[in-house]
């Protein structure tokens, strides 16, 4: 499936008018089912409006950032129904994944709870301490940078988001490493699929935790980004826009540099300024 | 639960570093319960991080979007829990709704599915008529606006921004009359949660359908916002920023003119062209 689609659209500019084709970013759902052997019949884990393309990762950084997933073996397949009774529209939205029996007990848990963010509690303080309570300690790497190499990063990521600039509606998530070269980017319609398909790509190559990387998203960085990079352990998280309160807050109790407004020569630290230099 | 929280920031502009305040929108979830009966135990319907402020607005909008009400008289009540062994804290960001038996039978039905996300199916196609089944007719609003009138919108609903202004941090939804006035602003951390609002508003008033209503969002406009934009009624929706692929599929689907890119003089039609004058 593609990841952009042309429509006809009608473009005025003040009194002028003409019809002209747009691209758009695609946006389709997709649903993650899960079983704990290839022999058993698969159930739905969830369903996430996404744009299409590197699904694998998407899927794998979502079940990471959801805590089913931990480690490569708890994956034990990723692939498409084959079920022919399927429209081929319906199996390029459905993923199958198996899982090893303690990560599908864990998506069993979740599944019989209400709804993905209620995994999160029902107060700030609560959510934090769940994160905490089910990840690592808090993030001790002693990555350090200059903030002029921070300063560069938004062009470098621009530079690269070439195939879907043309839609404007694309989230971007890029990583780079400690001197400031991009190692990964992904693009997506929803902010946290654009960081779930990052973190997942490194997931399936076994490149976590990723504690000399620096995580930079093109738009605002809410509690759940903070998690995701939390998860995958990543040191330093910048965001073009705005932090919220509750991800400065988990920034700094996980043990991550949070940079805000990073736009031109300014930025904000909202906590842990030691790994600017 | 204030909106905006103020928080210690290192401020660096090139080789400048001050300390200074800054104010952060402020995240934190909220919990809708339901119940049948004011006599019954309330179940967790959903979870979702929002920007505290018109809670009752965001609950009801949220629920008649996911057509768990659809008249006012299936939202029976709407109040804060007065368990005493609750926290403060923990009733602030809970909501229990009691509904009508129907109502509570959809929230089930609902509830025992996997995600809110999954009601709408799997496939683009199945999305757009799982929508179309689920509510009224497409929209024959006969709703007629210039479109002088469209393109002076974004600096009103800037204009009214004020509180939230200084954050950076804020989806905003306005909805407008046919001459152009703003009837209705709200603001949200989360760009759904900012239409629930304001839809909800109207939903407490019974001032549903909007039939002669223009909606205006700050950001981009996904499925879902078409979908809720159809859910209340509302004939003409516009976006600053891009839409997706499905949002104009859904557009043109329910009979909702989508308007993209809506910026100085110019802006995009997705459907239905025949409002814009």
């Amino acid at each position: 499936m593609d990841s952009t689609e042309r429509v006809r659209v009608l473009s005025r500019d003040g009194e002028t008018e003409h019809d002209r084709e747009d691209l758009l970013a695609v946006e389709e759902p997709l649903e993650i089912r899960v079983r704990p052997a290839a022999s058993e019949a698969p159930v739905s884990f969830v369903t996430t409006m996404r744009t299409p393309g590197r699904d694998e990762d998407l899927a794998a950084g979502l079940l990471l950032a959801e805590g089913v997933i931990e480690r490569p073996a708890d994956l034990t397949a990723l692939e498409r129904p084959r079920d022919p009774r399927m429209s081929a529209e319906l199996r390029a939205n459905v993923l199958l994944a198996t899982l090893a029996p303690e990560a599908f007990a864990r998506a069993e848990k979740l599944r019989r709870g209400t709804v993905m963010g209620s995994a999160c509690g029902v107060c700030g303080r609560t959510s934090i301490e769940s994160v905490i309570r089910t990840g690592q300690p808090p993030l001790g790497s002693d990555l350090r940078v200059p903030g002029s190499l921070l300063t560069r990063l938004p062009e470098r990521l621009a530079a690269r988001q070439s195939i879907f600039a043309g839609t404007g509606g694309l989230h971007a998530a890029a990583l780079f490493d400690a001197s400031g070269e991009l190692l990964e980017i992904a693009e997506d319609i929803g902010r946290h699929n654009a960081v779930d398909k990052l973190i997942g790509a490194y997931f399936h190559r076994g490149g976590l935790p990723l504690s000399r990387g620096i995580l930079l998203v093109s738009g605002r960085a809410g509690f759940e980004i903070v998690q995701k990079a939390y998860g995958a352990g990543i040191p330093i998280l910048a965001a073009v826009s705005a932090p919220s309160s509750l991800a400065a807050a988990l920034a700094e109790a996980t043990g991550i540099t949070l940079v805000g407004f990073l736009r031109g020569e300014r930025y904000n630290v909202y906590s842990h300024p030691k790994r600017i230099g």
